[in-house]
Parts: structure tokens; C-alpha cells; sequence
């Protein structure tokens, strides 16, 4: 099986890992939009869980690994827990939020490239849905907020390449029949450094060809 | 078979009445957002039928209920009818219609709930599930509808712990092998009545700590 | 099999091509909404791809389409690839675009409704199936640029009513055992071609009975 490249319990853990920080990005988004405590909660078990839940739905793991695992369910709601009581704090260490958070998209984009093609999926649609995994719950946080998903707009540093390079290693590794702990590590830490680098350098990624930047301001503030 | 609480026709019905009731509203908010007949149908289906639609998927019961009753199909359909024709009418009738609504929450809680644990959920994700099948339809049509859902807003009474409290008294009852007619019917009543409670002495949710209020009303101002 | 209607080969390039011209009406909106390339390729996707991987969740045929048919997830791809090129002569040929998507209507609202009765929906589900197909892309795109979505506006051309009627001679033709590749050919020419009168002659759908236009035009501003 190529699902276990970690020993189950390092897997488990890594996966919890992810949860949690993605869950406070959900969390704080929440508390910026006021939502109430209830409110909190959703978006961090959606944030969270939603990436792997569409994964899951797609190649037919039902009922999906977030209602069957306790652990899944219960660490977003410590995350919501943890921002409704401390948020300004959270907030403080933002820079510390996205560290983690770049670590869970390194995190989810391998292993749900990896589940995919567990599950029968060709080389490409593995790494489109390994790509879903890690970005799927950031999209419906923001439908659910009632914001343009910050995947989608242009002054957003890269967050999408990241995942592709990281689910690229991924599907080469496998192609070459050479995925294992050590190679898919590698990419788990390829797509986290070059999402650091991304946010530390503000690299954007361009929009299209002939767009004078004055209709996009003009855009940007009437959205 | 747990899900055989009631015989099966009376089973039928309240799920045709929560159905109703829950496609009234979205009805009517699609009448609000100005949306021609067919968002108005629209609106009226996805309310009424996608919480149930969003618990069948997870739980691997495809195709849904949704697609293969027909009289879930047609309920909204006709709800749709009766909003268009009627409207002014039907908004002067909110408290009934708000009323309905309440008591839709708490059947398709405990259904929900039932169901979930039916098809091998554990007790906390057949409450979470149950839950999801209450509110459901709800936040797809705030999300069809481009507004921020109401479940998630601080502004909003309390509409979740209703029906999470409903959910949790499901799943005791199964733990101590309970489940009845009689304390899933009371499970049914105690989500209607708490609801019905919070609509008439406007409970809310807290918000995050250390929230002032000014920063609140900006911020509801500003969505 | 029902959905041997056409040759196989014919029934691919017939997908291909309602993929394409979707995949195009979502590039565009994301250049107008300003996005980067990434937001231009997923939009594209989801365009092209949301109604039929829908359906295919619904009927319980996963892995979907989508993510087992290589030639399905790259045509997407390169229409976003040509709109980020040529957006202004993309726009410029905004006539042909759209007669193309009314082609893409026509072909989805016949292939949802084949496909969702190959799978043993009953006749009135499967319109409903075959009518979501042919939407549901349009909606998920709007949902996603966090705009209300055109389908359920009043101020936009009958878009469902089309794909309903094409969907409706379809369910006509099996219930009378008339489906043949003759039929339901001439299921996706009229579909087209209501959708082309449609747009000519700004056909649009009733709003709710007793509504003044001033209310209207008050909302429409508002939203």
C-alpha cells in the first residue's frame, strides 16, 4: 500500500497536524467576520475537513476519514476553542499561523495526492485531487464567509504552485517508482519552503495579458 | 432497524412536512433577492432537499432520497408555487412560516441523526451529521443567494444548539439503548421548543472574547 | 445501453467540445473578476466540470468522469490558457462564445439526463439530473467569483428553460421507447435554439406575482 510511507501513527499524527492550523485559519477568519462562537466552530471543522472530504467523495472513501476518525472532528473544535478564547493572542502570532498553515498545505497535498492514486486515479487526476485536498477547505472557508476564496484573486501570494510542485514530486516519485518516506518528505518540505518563500518575497502570479493596472484597481476595490 | 422509529408512512410525512417548510423559506428569500420563477424554484429545492443530500453523500446512500422519492422532489416545487402566487400573503404569515421552519429543524435533526447512525457512523458523527442535516439546506441557500449564511452570523438567534441538542438526546438514547418512538418524538420537541424559544426571546450566540461591540457593528455594517 | 446513442467516439467530442466553450465562459469571468492565472484555470475547471462531477457523485459514479477521462481535465486547461492570451479578442467574439455555450447546454441537459436514467433514476429525477448537469457549472463558477449566480437572476435570459425542455423530450422519448441518436439529436438542437431565441429576443422569466418594478430595480442595485 502506498498510503502507509509514514509508519500509520507518524501519518495520524501529521494529519492531525494539518487540522489543527488549518482549523485556526478558518477560526480567525470567523471571528473577523463576527461570527458567533457557533459560527467559529463551523468554519474551522469546514476549513479543515473540507479538502479531504472532497477527495473523499470523489474516489469513493465513504463514509469519509472526518466522520469516521474522532481525532479529525474534535481538533478543529479545540482550534475554534483555542481562537474564541485567546484570539487576540492568535492573531499576534499570525506569522506563526501561516508558518503552520504552509506546513498543512505541504502536508495535504501529498497525502491526498498519494490517497488518490491509492484509490485508482491516474497520474494527473492524482495530483489535480492531491492539489484539491490541500486547497479545497481554504475555497469553501471563504464561499461560506461570503468572500472571493483568496486562492482565486491575483493579490494573494502564491498559494496554489506550492501544492502543484509538491503533488508534481508526488506523481514523478510514483511514476518512477521511487515514493517513499524519504522522497515524499521532500516534497512535503519543497512545498511548504516554497510557500514560505512565497509569502516572505510576496510572490504573485500573473493575470491576464494586456490588463492595465488601473482596471485592476478599479476592480479590486469594487469587489 | 433503527431508522423504523415510526411506521413508515408517518416517517414520510414529517419528512414531507420538514421539507415544506424549510423550501417556504428559501422561497421566500429568493422572492427577496428579486430571483425569477426558476431561482425561485431553485432556491426552494436546494433549501429543502440539500441537507438531506449532503448526509447521503457522506454516508454512501446514493442515490439519495432526494432523487429517488418523487414527492421530495415535487414538495418544493410546490412550496415554489404557493411563494409566487401567494407571496405577500405567505410573509405576512412569517411567525407561522417561522414556526414550520422550527419544527422542520428538529424532525430533520433527529432523522438525520438516526439515519447517520443507521449506516455505521459512530455516535458523535451521526450528531454531527444529524446537525449538517438540519442546517444544510439552509447555508446552501444563503450561499446560493451571495449572502452571508445566517447560521454563521452572531446577529441571528440560535438555530444550531436547537438542533444540536437534539442530536446529542438521539445518540444517549441509542448509548443506552433508549430509541423509541417516544424519546425520539421528545428528542423532536425539545429541538422544536428550544428553537421556538430562542426565536421569542432572541438568544444569541457569544462572540468571541474581548469583541467590543463597536468593532461589531462595524463590521456587520460593512457586509 | 441508452448511452450508446452515438457512436462513442462522436459522444466524446461532442463532451469535449460543451467542455471547452463552459471552460471559456469561466476564464472569462475570472479575467473580469480580475484574478491570476491559477484563478483563471480553476475557474475554467469548475465551469466545465462541476455539473457532470454532480451528477456523478449523485449517481454514485466515482470516480467521476472528470477525474478518469485525461482529455476532460485538460481541455478546461487550454481554454484557459487561450483566454489569458487572447482575452480581448476572446470578448470581442462574445457572440460566438455564447452560441457556443448555448451548444454546451443543449449537449449537457441531453447527456445528464441519458446518463442519470442509464444509472436507474426514474424519468422526472433524471430530467432534474440532466438540468442540474447542464447549470450546475454555471452556478459553482458564479458561487465561486462570490457572485449571485446569473441562473436564478430575473434580469438575465431563460437559461434553465431551454435545458429543462431538452431534458423533458429526452425523459418523453424513453418513456415511449423513442430514444434513438435522430431524437435526441433533435432534444439538443432545440435546446440550442431556445437558447439562441432566448438571448435574441431577451426572453425572461416571470418574477413573483405583485412585485413593482421599483422594488426591483431598488434590489438589483442593491445587489
Amino acid at each position: 500500500m502506498l498510503n502507509e510511507l509514514f509508519t500509520p501513527s507518524v501519518q495520524h499524527a501529521l494529519d492531525i497536524v494539518g487540522i489543527f492550523v488549518f482549523a485556526i485559519s478558518g477560526a480567525l477568519l470567523a471571528v473577523r467576520k463576527n461570527f458567533d462562537v457557533f459560527g467559529i466552530a463551523v468554519l474551522a471543522e469546514v476549513t479543515a475537513l473540507g479538502g479531504g472530504l472532497f477527495r473523499d467523495l470523489i474516489i469513493g472513501a465513504v463514509p469519509p476519514a472526518a466522520f469516521t476518525d474522532l481525532g479529525y472532528f474534535l481538533t478543529p473544535l479545540l482550534a475554534a476553542g483555542l481562537v474564541f478564547f485567546l484570539h487576540p493572542h492568535v492573531e499576534r502570532i499570525q506569522v506563526a499561523v501561516n508558518v503552520f498553515d504552509a506546513a498543512g498545505l505541504g502536508l495535504f497535498c501529498v497525502a491526498g495526492t498519494v490517497k488518490a492514486y491509492d484509490y485508482g486515479l491516474g497520474l494527473t487526476a492524482s495530483a489535480a485531487l492531491g492539489l484539491a485536498t490541500a486547497v479545497g477547505g481554504g475555497v469553501l472557508r471563504d464561499v461560506l464567509a461570503n468572500e472571493t476564496p483568496s486562492l482565486l484573486r491575483w493579490d494573494r501570494d502564491l498559494y496554489a504552485v506550492p501544492a502543484i510542485v509538491g503533488a508534481a514530486m508526488i506523481v514523478l516519485c510514483i511514476r518512477f517508482d521511487a515514493l517513499n518516506a524519504f522522497t515524499s518528505g521532500t516534497a512535503v518540505i519543497t512545498a511548504f519552503v516554497l510557500r514560505l518563500l512565497a509569502m516572505r518575497f510576496h510572490w504573485r502570479a500573473p493575470r491576464a495579458y494586456n490588463r492595465s493596472s488601473a482596471t485592476a484597481e478599479e476592480s479590486s476595490a469594487a469587489t
